[in-house]
C-alpha cells in the first residue's frame, strides 16, 4: 500500500516540499467534470508534487476521483450544488453564485488553502467572481487576462495582454499591463529580463492612436523599476516573433488577436489535411512524415498553450478554454501549479506596488 | 506581325471589348520597377483583353516593357521623376508629391484613361494623395481599405474592412464600410447577396463596444437597400469561415487583425518546413507531397491574395503589398481589372448614394 491509498479525509498535513494545492473548478467546461478530472489525474500522475481541492457535485466527483489512482490520497473534494453555466450573465452571478462551484473555487485561494485555482468555466462570470472575491491588488486598475501565443522565442511562446478582461484601458492601465506581463514572463516562462512591446497599426513614431503613445512614454520610464526592457510599437505579424516576448495591449483589440490568430491556425490545419488527404500519394507520404506533423501538430496545438491567467488580483486565477478536453485542463493546471510554486503571487503584488509608489504618473488602486 | 508589336505611339483608339487600361504606378515598392514590369508581362500574357498606362522613370521603363513580348503594344508609358518613398510622410507627399510616378498613376484614373490603378509604393502616401486627387464619394466620410482573406467560402475569400485606411470608425463609418464591402462582393467575388457580419470580442449582444450595438442597428436596417444579409457579431475566429463574406471592423482592430492572421500563417509554415526536414523520412515524405503540399501553399500564399482595395473614392485604387513580386503584383493587376470591367465604380457610387437618401442616420460626405 503506497501513501497515494490514504484516503482524503486521513491525508497527512501539507507538507512544503510535496504540497502545491490547486484548486480546481470541475463544474462549467463544456465537456462536463470528466473532462477535468481527468486532466487532474493526468497532471498527477506526471508530477508528484501537486495536490487538489476538488469542486462540484460531491456524489460525481466522489465517483470520477474514486476511479483515478494517480488522484487516490491527493484530492480533497468540496461539494458545491450550483453550476455556473456558460450563458449566465456576470452580473446574475456576482449576485446568486454562492453556492456554485466556481464561487467555492476561488475561496480556496482566498482563504489560502490553494495557491492557484483553475476553471473551465464562463470566462466574464470567473473574472466577476473573482474580482468581488479576492478583489484588485493596490495599484491596479484593471484586471487583465494574460495569454500565452506559440512562437519562435526559446521559451516557445510569448506572452500577450489583456485578452478581454476590460474592452477599454487608458495609458495608465497599459503601464500596468506591462508590469504584470514582465512578472509573468520571469516566473512563469523564466525570462529574467523580458522584452516588452506595445500593439499598434505601425511601429512608426507617428502612427497609432495617441493613448498608446501616451503609454509608451509611462513604460519607457518604468523599465528599471519593473527590470524589463522596452522594445517599442509592435504589429500583429510580431506576435510570434523573436523581436519581443511580452506585447501589450487593450482587451478588445486582444481578444481580436488572440481569436484570429487562433482561427487562421485551424484553417491551415483544414487545408493541410485536405491536401494531404488529396491522392494515394499524398496520403503515404502523411503516413511517412507522420511522426513530424505530429511534433508540429503538438506545437501548435491550443490544447497545449491552454490557460488564460487573470493577472492583478490579490490571487492566481488560471483560466482554461471552456471545451478542454483531459490534456488542456492538464496544460491549465501545470501553468497554474508552476505559478503557484515560485512564489508569482507575492512577486507580482510587490512589482506593481513598487512602481505604483515611485511613479508619479500611476495612480494608486480605485 | 501580330498587333501586339504595334509600337504604343501607334497604338488604336482604345475598343472597349478588348481595352480594360489599368493604371501602374512602377515605382516606389521594394522590389523595384523590374518586379512591376514582370508582374504586368504576367498579366498580359494570361489576358488579351488588358492595356496599360505604366508611370515612372521612362527610359527605365521603356527599357523593362521592351524585354517583355506581352507587353510589346500594350502599354504607354508616361515619365514620372519623382519617387515616393516608403519612409514618406503622407503629409510631405501631399505637398510635393505632384512629380512622382504615385500622382501620375492616379491622375490617369481621375481623368478616365484608366479604369483603375496599382501601386505597390506607401499605403499612407497612396491613400492621402487619392483622397485629395479624387475626392471622397458623395455619401462616404472616410474612405476605407478592403483586404481579402483566404476562407473554407466556395468563392475561397472573405472580405475584411477596413485594414487601416484609418484608425478610427464610428457607427455611421462602419455602415458605409458594410454598404461598400457588400458592393464590393458582389462585384469583385461575384457573391449577389453577401452576408455581412460586425467583429466584436463576443457574440452575444450585450458584448463588446457601445458604438458596435450601434453601428448593428444602422447596418440592420440597410440590408434591403444594400441587398446583403446581417449575419451579426463576429469573431476573430470567424474571419476564414462559412459564417460570413465580409467582415466590418475599424482600420486599428483590422489592421492588427490583418498582420496577425498573416503572421500566424507565417509561423505555420516556418514550423511546417521545420518538420519535413526533421529526418530523411519526412524529407523523402515532404517530395511525395509536394503536389498537394504546392496547392495547400497556393491557398494560402499572401502573394495570390494581394490587394488592398481603397473603396470610398471617386476611382478604383488598388494597393499591392510593398514586397510584392511579379506574382504579387500579377494578382494585384488581375483584381484591378475584374472591378474595372464589371462597372464596380459606378455601382458602388450608387449604393452609397442611395443608402445615404434613404437612411435618416447617415450623414454626407463632409
Amino acid at each position: 500500500m503506497t501513501d497515494r491509498d490514504v484516503p482524503p479525509s486521513a491525508a497527512p498535513a501539507p507538507d512544503p516540499g510535496a504540497g502545491v494545492v490547486i484548486s480546481v473548478d470541475a463544474m462549467g467546461g463544456d465537456r462536463g467534470p470528466a473532462a477535468v478530472v481527468a486532466g487532474m489525474a493526468e497532471s498527477a500522475s506526471k508530477n508528484p508534487d501537486i495536490r487538489f481541492i476538488v469542486h462540484g457535485d460531491e456524489t460525481e466527483l466522489r465517483r470520477l476521483v474514486g476511479r483515478r489512482k494517480a488522484l487516490a490520497g491527493r484530492c480533497d473534494i468540496r461539494h458545491a450544488g450550483g453550476v455556473v453555466t456558460m450563458d449566465d450573465k456576470p452580473s446574475q452571478v456576482l449576485r446568486k453564485g454562492d453556492g456554485t462551484s466556481m464561487w467555492s473555487a476561488i475561496e480556496s485561494v482566498k482563504t489560502g488553502e490553494a495557491g492557484a485555482a483553475v476553471s473551465c468555466g464562463n470566462t466574464g462570470a470567473l473574472m466577476a467572481l473573482s474580482m468581488l472575491r479576492l478583489r484588485k491588488l493596490p495599484g491596479v486598475n484593471r484586471p487583465a487576462i494574460a495569454c500565452l501565443w506559440p512562437s519562435l522565442n526559446p521559451q516557445g511562446f510569448n506572452i500577450m495582454l489583456d485578452v478581454g478582461a476590460d474592452i477599454r484601458a487608458d495609458a495608465h492601465d497599459l503601464l500596468q499591463y506591462a508590469l504584470m506581463g514582465a512578472s509573468y514572463a520571469r516566473n512563469g516562462l523564466g525570462l529574467s529580463q523580458p522584452r516588452v512591446g506595445l500593439l499598434n497599426v505601425g511601429t512608426e513614431e507617428h502612427k497609432g492612436r495617441a493613448e498608446l503613445k501616451q503609454a509608451q512614454d509611462l513604460i519607457l520610464a518604468a523599465t528599471d523599476a519593473g527590470k524589463f526592457d522596452y522594445v517599442g510599437f509592435v504589429e500583429g505579424g510580431d506576435l510570434p516573433s523573436t523581436r519581443v516576448d511580452v506585447i501589450v495591449t487593450d482587451g478588445f483589440t486582444g481578444n481580436i488577436a488572440l481569436k484570429t490568430g487562433e482561427g487562421t491556425a485551424k484553417l491551415v490545419g483544414t487545408l493541410l489535411k485536405d491536401a494531404f488527404a488529396n491522392s494515394i500519394m499524398s496520403k503515404f507520404a502523411a503516413l511517412l512524415a507522420m511522426t513530424s506533423l505530429k511534433r508540429l501538430q503538438k506545437r501548435i496545438d491550443p490544447r497545449r498553450v491552454n490557460g488564460g491567467i487573470f493577472l492583478g488580483l490579490n490571487g492566481t486565477i488560471v483560466k482554461s478554454h471552456g471545451s478542454a478536453d483531459a490534456t488542456g485542463v492538464s496544460a491549465a493546471i501545470k501553468l497554474a501549479f508552476t505559478l503557484a510554486s515560485s512564489g508569482f503571487q507575492d512577486r507580482l503584488a510587490a512589482r506593481v506596488a513598487q512602481a505604483a509608489a515611485s511613479a508619479p504618473g500611476t495612480e494608486a488602486a480605485s
